[in-house]
């Protein structure tokens, strides 16, 4: 499926470099005949299958996984006020069933609440049932009218994770509300892709939540990029679904709730945060192949070779490793562009050279050079993809504390931003003073109660009034 | 969930122990507020990620995994007339995005020829890239207007596999139906389900295939349940779509496809072949949990017994087996009821005597029982879950065979269907005949050339006409 079409442009050019790479490195075909529909290529779809093992893994230790239908019939998905106006410019309808026109219209679920709580509803009696904690890796739909990207902005997002919990009471749920946001710190560990996590402003909140917890990462053009949210509910879904629950005393009760979300964005970030100009570079936990083997041989020494090389990715096999032997027939430089583009972490060259001192050409994908033991293939290649992980860790945290600063002026917030930063300021709540900074930086607020590693973020002032102000996070925003 | 309502209906009355089993089980919740539509249970989800993982373990030899979009544009489900007609009283249609009606209505895929093939028009380009051979596990939509049953009869079909290959030349299809039948052999050998093939008549055929080949099963009621079919697409797509190849001598070619479908059916199959009227009964494949283990606490040695079974867990856990330790507060026996309604396929006792013994009490869910040693418990389980397999098999393929037999005339062939059985009778292969045996029997000619390992299939002259006709495989159908 490729083609010789140049060269990927340079990342400083991220948009072009973004669709490109997605293209050359066989993640994603844009050309499906409707806008903001994607098809996944099978090497995009089996870097999503590592992402989302991971996600998974960490769900299933206190999580049960789910599956709840696309479709919702209007007067459900019409319950709850907030929730509605939320969504109504943005819903798919289904309307007729072959040429009949349906009773009930349906919905394609933009985010399943309407559907899963008319269900937990009847799936909670009593404080034993309690707490409920499931999730679903689903395809959900909007409506967008703004510019569509891959991964980004889609009609239909294909794996979409949504995790639903219900608590005895609103404390229970908030302590859910951490839980989720550690599980989301977990995920992006395992990815290198650092965070910055913030209660998002009461009008930018998930429709019918009390408090949005939003995580965000910043992208090489400076933008940031929503990649979770977690919401506690309150109980205005519990009511509005009766979903209730009789306690210790035989008294009914309302029910708490949590609503939890990260989408395929997950691995938008995972491509943007560590690609290079070469092309995709993934880390080793989620690699499709985590050690390509590239056969240099020459002359009379080309079955020696080869048998050493099927016996290496016979040993690193044993040992659980992803690995692919490329003997292709093709000079080596091209299989190098090759597997650089794709992103595999590390390549190992065999030559007879090598082959005589018992050693393997270790090539970091994420940059330098070093050797293996042929004898102890398993547990230098273990140890080298370490020093790979550590290594794009680094550079994505370095590149995260490089593009946050803190802005004490308007002026100072305009040029941060226009310098592609994410800025810390001070902000006194107030919804005026707010829309002030939106406007005036043509940025969003993005919350307060700033945790961030990067970026120390203290009270002070509001910028716009003066009145004591709470550290608070303004990007520009995908 | 589970709440005391009776006991499970025998499994003689069919439909009523099916309905009350997904239930009691927790498979599917059956109350969600739409006709056709279910909910998965975890339990039920469980089960089918072990079955689809097997399912995807068998096509990742050859095949890869990718993702198309769910809505397939108007214009493009139009394009081919045979298929248009077969699907277009059943297709869900959008037609407004939020309050804006779409400029060009979007279908929900029934099946997804129409989504994929105008991408492989621009992904075949020469005979290099031949064969091509991709599957996805999606949710696909049909309008039935037929009574719905949970797996069996949905209007969303929530985990459908369908793969969809090109080739250079009719033949290398032809070899690829065969391909794909053998792997749906061996899909349901492990899943332990007796599997009928043969090869649709015409009029029942995929629309816009040159023919397609059946898999089926027969239920407890003697009717048979289709859980998956092979088409040969010949050229009729591939012309539609322009899926156009260059061929070693740099000339254009029409290529050939395929495609090939197993839905949630297989999971109905699972639960319907191998359930008695305790509850369901797991093949250890297939099995969420292979091993329960209920400690048998007596008096004052109950924290040695608990010792005792936390290592035995741990062993069977090291050694991979998928395993419970059942220490709940309550009898024993409401525990073997519990797991047996789950169909866990191997239960272990363990009390203070037992212990003593150094032994386990080894209880199949097949029938019968055993004692494995707690000094050797993987090796022991291993083989005792290898008898269960076995005696699971063996039963449902001995069932098979009862249900099955030859019928030489039409009073001949109603008795065999009215007593519960698929019948084989010899058919001229005349559209004409072929109207009086499914009207007069009230069923449906599932095929010819039929191949099965449970009754010999020979040729002979037709029951209706006399003229030499074709062994023909009848029965009634879901």
């Amino acid at each position: 499926m490729d083609e010789d079409a140049g060269a990927l442009p340079k990342k400083q050019d991220f948009s072009e470099w973004y669709n490109d790479l997605l293209w050359r490195a066989e993640i994603m075909d844009v050309r499906y005949p409707v806008k903001g529909l994607y098809v996944w290529f099978p090497y995009g779809f089996a870097v999503r299958t590592y992402v989302y093992r991971r996600l998974r893994e960490l769900l299933d230790r206190d999580h049960n996984e789910t599956l709840f239908p696309l479709l919702i019939p209007e007067q459900e998905f019409m319950k709850e006020a907030e929730h509605i106006k939320g969504f109504e410019n943005e819903v798919y309808w289904v309307t007729h069933g072959g040429t009949t026109p349906l009773e009930i219209k349906l919905a394609l679920r933009p985010t399943s609440e309407t559907a899963i709580y008319p269900m937990f509803a009847l799936w909670v009696r009593s404080h034993a049932d309690l707490p409920l904690r499931i999730y679903q890796v689903v395809n959900t739909f909007r409506y967008e009218t703004k510019q569509t990207r891959p991964m980004i902005r889609a009609r239909e997002i294909t794996s979409f994770m949504e995790s639903h919990t219900v608590h005895a009471t609103w404390n229970e749920a908030e302590a859910q509300v951490e839980s989720e946001i550690a599980l989301t710190r977990e995920f992006y560990r395992s990815l290198c892709i650092p965070i910055i996590i913030s209660k998002r402003p009461d009008w930018d909140k998930f429709p019918g939540a009390d408090y949005t917890i939003a995580v965000d990462t910043i992208m090489p053009n400076g933008k940031t990029l929503q990649i979770g949210t977690v919401h506690h509910l309150g109980d205005h879904f519990s009511r509005t679904f009766s979903i209730l629950y009789e306690d210790k005393n035989g008294e009914q009760k309302v029910a708490y709730q949590t609503c939890y979300g990260i989408s395929e964005r997950c691995i938008a970030a995972l491509i943007s945060v560590h690609g290079d100009d070469k092309g995709l570079i993934l880390p080793p936990a989620v690699a499709t192949l985590q050690v390509v083997i590239v056969p240099i041989t020459i002359g009379n020494h080309h079955e020696d070779v080869i048998a050493a090389a099927e016996k290496l990715k016979a040993d690193l096999e044993t040992a659980g490793f992803r690995v692919k032997l490329d003997d292709r027939d093709m000079r080596p430089g091209a299989k190098y562009y090759w597997w650089e583009l794709r992103g595999v972490p590390l390549r190992l060259e065999l030559g007879p050279r090598d082959l005589d001192a018992g050693k393997a050409m270790a090539v970091k994908r994420s940059g330098g050079k070093t050797t293996i033991s042929l004898a102890m293939a398993s547990g230098d290649v273990s140890r080298v993809l370490g020093e790979i992980t550590d290594a794009i860790r680094t550079k994505a945290e370095e590149n995260a504390k490089l593009h946050l600063s803190t802005a004490d002026s308007m002026d100072a917030l305009n040029s941060a931003l226009n310098e592609g930063n994410v800025a810390v300021v001070r902000w006194c709540r107030e919804r005026g003073c707010g829309n002030t900074i939106e406007e005036k930086a043509n940025s969003s607020l993005l919350g307060t109660e700033v945790r961030s590693e990067y970026i120390e973020a203290t009270d002070g002032p509001c910028i716009i009034c003066g009145k004591p102000g709470k550290a608070t996070l303004v990007g520009r925003t995908y």
